[in-house]
């Protein structure tokens, strides 16, 4: 039997999460069955939504419950195999979760072509968030030539995506981020025509220049006063793709209230939110064309790696809400 | 010359509207012109919408500039012609203002025909509270049959008429409104299959009753509180109409925070803004569709008509913040 270690949700956590709500445990896995292969997990996909995971109440999926394997996207090698159509060696990626080993029976697990892309960029730019930035932002924001597109987290996993098809688009793509570095990669590396810098403190007024002809689509990952504030730039008939609220995810106490509600009925606005697994039907669509993009050099995708391994789990996550990571975050196991 | 009583906007409110941000004036009306005709206004519409008009900042059309009549849907005959389609005794309605009289070249007026309905209905159920009913369920909130509707400000100009409309087309309503002898109207008179009274204090615990199946499609008028609580309930996939957020239009300190804006992502919901006159070139559409139902005895209209004249506006208006209406507002002149 192989030993296992794993990260199991021990307490659900009161804003940041801690090595506290987590128990690091080693459990001996049993031999694949008959229909089953062993998957080595080596990459493992850190998103925000995982905080929403651990938490209870209505959400679009049940909770992580206490005592289980914390839920993650991931990806891997097979090491054993009695499936017919898994062999020893095949990379593969699926809802793993954050442990060294799992013994699966194919159900939802996705074959990868390594000679195409690394593990890690399978379970990136070319996995889920690529998936969230192409549909939300195409199938919902609905960008025409000519469109301001405004992006919030913009260096973040979705949002550097999200602004890169909007200049494939024929959209001026303007940025948020946190801190000169970030918006300086925005611009210079992603190719945004615009990023403004939410710590430096006027984000109305630079907002205001950036998108001198008002925003018609705003791709929202964050909520909170960067929400409140973007509202007041949308254009009459604007867009919005509602797929993040990372500023709530911690949040400990209340939030501000959300004063420009009011110009989603005066500018006759549409909100919209978006969860990728209801467009799992059109995957093989998405991934063609952010392969072809990507090929064509018009569509840069980075990983911020970062090694520990499983117990390096909650920190890695934490992250995400400082705003520590560059590009979509990935711990190696 | 006639004389013309006006009410003229001298203040920006704050707060609720008092008889000091207006100034009455007794001002002579000219004769009119080639090609104009003049109105005796006779009943004058009182919308939720007056109170945006008299703010400042950026909305769907400008404010009303201090020291001009007030802006106003009415209705009245004409009593002067020099136009060729408008003749003596035409029962009309238009923009007119806030006014006794006024002089027009026809431009976005209509005839009424009185056989059909009277002066104040035209500018009520068949006007624009009609059709903000109309299209905003229909177009916006796409019901299907079966759906459960939420309405809130169930007993008001618009949502007595939208969850009518939601009965008609198969669908169970639900209305929320103040006070017992309001939600005994709206389910007693007006046929929605439950009515919860906000002011009872058990908002969430009353909804979750009358919607045991949760909410499809909210029509949304309210805002504040009331629209933090009703997101609790929404399905996946619903929709919510946002016509109006008439608690917030007199605010004069900061509203609570929307703590359940996260709902809009986890429940994929589609929210959308709506102004009326988006849907000018379908009006005749609804009113006919509307009229049918009307004879048909399939949709109950009510105007509440108040006294007083011009110098009753402010009084009249503030009618329906503090809930004192019951049914579409007109100011008899």
């Amino acid at each position: 039997m192989t030993s296992n270690r794993q990260a199991l949700l021990k307490s659900r956590p009161f804003g940041l999460v801690t090595s506290e709500n987590f128990e690091f445990v080693d459990t001996p896995i049993a031999e694949p069955g008959e229909g089953e292969f062993q998957v080595k997990v080596e990459a493992i996909s850190i998103d925000p939504a995982m905080r929403g995971w651990m938490a209870e109440g209505k959400s679009y999926i049940p909770p992580v419950g206490l005592g289980e394997v914390m839920r993650a996207g991931a990806a891997g090698h097979v090491v054993k195999s009695n499936h017919p159509k898994f062999e020893v060696g095949d990379a593969v990626s699926g809802m793993f979760g954050v442990q060294q080993f799992i013994n699966s029976n194919g159900a939802m697990v996705a074959k990868l072509d390594e000679s195409q892309a690394s593990l890690e960029r399978w379970i990136a730019g070319l996995g889920m968030p690529g998936m969230t930035a192409y549909f939300g932002l195409l199938n919902v924001g609905e960008p025409k030539e000519g469109d301001t597109v405004l992006v919030s987290a913009a260096s973040g996993a979705v949002g550097s995506i999200v602004g890169q098809i909007a200049k494939i688009k024929g959209c001026r793509a303007v940025g948020i981020a946190g801190g000169p570095e970030k918006c300086r990669y925005v611009v210079e590396e992603l190719g945004f025509d615009a990023c403004v810098d939410y710590k430096a403190g006027n984000l109305y007024k630079d907002l205001r220049e950036a998108c001198p002809k008002g925003v018609d689509v705003l791709f929202e990952n964050v909520g909170g006063e960067i929400f409140n504030t973007e509202l007041a730039l949308m254009n009459v008939f604007g867009r919005i793709v509602l797929c993040g609220l990372i500023s709530a995810y911690n949040a400990t106490e209340m939030p501000k209230a959300l004063t420009n509600l009011r110009f989603v009925l005066t500018q006759r606005l549409k909100m919209q939110g978006i969860i990728v697994f209801d467009f799992a039907k059109d995957y093989p669509k998405a991934i063609e064309e952010l392969g072809r993009w990507h090929a064509e050099g018009k569509l840069k995708l980075r990983e911020d790696i970062r090694e520990g391994g499983i117990d390096a789990y909650p920190d890695v996550l934490n992250l995400l809400f400082s705003g520590g990571n560059n590009g979509k975050l990935v711990l190696k196991v």
